[in-house]
């Protein structure tokens, strides 16, 4: 049989889609914790907790009422309901994905879990923007979170133990980002989708994902380059997830030596959402590192002009507590997605 | 600005999608343990190792291998190399979905990690069809794996503790299964997916996944009735993922409550790869249980003409052992896709 004539198709190139309908965010909400709040992006946050409870008897389910928050918000901001959204992309970092489950269960929305450790911001955005343009959805919720006190009882030590950690260690951040993707409107617009490899290169130590990360930010970054025909000049501002100091510095000598100049253009979600004397080692990291910097920050600039075009690159650490122990290095992955000023 | 003229759309309603393009399976393969090769399906599956470390020296990796030794033969039975598949779309049970990560990093292929527990087989499979029919990609790969002793340590106690189990527990398949996802050809077609909801019963018993499961496959096969104006008899077969043989009574029960009579029609997937003699309990269960029934008797009966239309309803349940002894009941989710015989 033949194969039907194709729909207008948003493949570039094998790891880049340009979106070919006016895809949109309609409603983002940025809901975090006392640290973050505290921090340089604080003013711009839906809501701030005074502690890491957030008025629950766990931090598990502290992480769940901030990604519910988040999630409420941002389809109120759209002026919606929850039964007019189709579809909840989502994912965290606790095991089994509990959070966005539960999530999406109070929310009585469709749910295709995805992970990504702390790419998932992007992973699920890029797949929201797919499934929105691509007609599967007139509306989908894009969502994750990360909470500091469930992350590092999961991944490393219990708090109570109070182990010390080496200055290339990283802060989870504690919060939940959502943006609610559709089509039309007047929302900063998502323009392309770069998903990621997997890379490794050889790196095992769990107290230093900045190091591990670097390369698969690295690797996202240059195919969306070379696939959209751009330079990092095309873009006001380029972020990836969450390198922090350390990554940072070894993405953008990275970059350089492959013969991207990113300049003043680049920063990372990691140094962006704490200042330096904040006591959080390289900076800030988890899934809600650049999904709170994205879902406030740069959205607010986008649809305020300040900037017209902005590549997010998320990056996430796929470790598993089971895999360092079993000898393997730290799998990583980064995805892109680029954005543009709103406006009718 | 208007929205722009849209691509024919695959959305059928909120939860449900019709493929408008000529979405095939261009190959599948499945890789197993002793346990399921011994079963009534062994004869089908691709390769059935002697023992449940398939040569490596942990049970993870012998998932791992199962799962990249899967993808590889998918590929190749497709008549194509990795570097022609654009996209992965993979989880499996353990721990930030370490052996999708492990097998995508390994096939050097972009990856999209999703997790839907159990209901990973058709979370996949619906997103590499959408991908594939949206002109994302055009060859995807949808895979999954469980092992019964990753997910026995992971989950429940270390296998060397010979703790007893009631008769309401499941047996964890060991193996992989994959699916090639592409456009035309003469493979099995696939033409609706259906996502689920999160459904939670109040059941907290991870020793009786079935009961928790079976109201989650019966709210997506109601919703896939409904949203297709299909009724059961339009299927020469109907199965669900996990449910075995408690969770099955119980979701033919509530389909019969619901005025669905799916009689002779209505099989389930952890009935079928086990014999009732093999001491699995209730019947298999695990990502590798619908992804392996899937992925090598049904498309075979659907390639050789003997079965025409057949809906897979895999069913997830989400919990983590953390959220159980939280006070947690099980949250719970179903995705279905439909598949149709090949030929030109």
């Amino acid at each position: 049989m033949a194969v039907a004539a194709a729909a207008p198709t948003a493949r570039l190139s094998r790891q880049t889609w340009q979106f070919t309908q006016d895809v949109r965010i309609h409603g983002s909400a940025v809901v975090v914790g006392p640290k973050e709040g505290e921090g340089p992006l604080g003013s711009l946050f839906d809501k701030v907790y005074g502690d890491m409870y957030a008025g629950q008897k766990t931090w598990e389910e502290a992480e769940r009422a901030m990604l519910e928050e988040a999630i409420s918000l941002a389809i109120s901001k759209a002026k919606l309901t929850s039964q007019e959204v189709d579809l909840i992309l989502a994912g965290d970092l606790l095991n089994q994905n509990i959070t966005a489950t539960f999530s999406a269960q109070t929310m009585g929305v469709p749910l295709m879990g995805m992970y990504g450790a702390c790419s998932t911001s992007m992973l699920t955005l890029a797949n929201a923007a797919a499934m929105v343009n691509g007609g599967y959805a007139n509306y989908a919720i894009a969502a994750c979170s990360s909470h500091n006190a469930t992350a590092e009882r999961q991944f490393r030590y219990p708090t109570e133990y109070g182990g010390q950690k080496p200055p290339t260690a990283q802060w989870t951040v504690t919060g939940a980002g959502a943006g609610l993707v559709g089509l039309g409107g007047t929302g900063p617009r998502v323009t392309h989708a770069t998903v990621g490899k997997v890379i490794d290169m050889g790196v095992h130590d769990p107290q230093d994902m900045g190091t591990a990360m670097a390369p698969a930010a690295v690797s996202t970054l240059i195919t969306h380059f070379h696939d959209t025909d751009r330079q990092p000049k095309d873009y006001d501002l380029i972020v990836t997830g969450d390198l922090a100091s350390v990554g940072y510095a070894i993405a953008k000598n990275l970059l350089e030596q492959e013969g991207y100049q990113l300049g003043n253009v680049y920063n990372d979600c990691g140094l962006m959402i704490f200042s330096s004397d904040q006591d959080v080692f390289a900076g800030g990291s988890g899934c809600a590192c650049s999904a709170a910097v994205t879902y406030s920050y740069i959205l607010d600039q986008l649809q305020k002009g300040f900037l017209k075009r902005v590549l997010v690159c998320a990056t996430g650490a796929l470790l598993s507590p089971i895999s360092t122990l079993q000898g393997n290095a730290i799998p990583c992955i980064a995805h892109a997605v680029a954005l543009e000023g709103g406006g009718a």
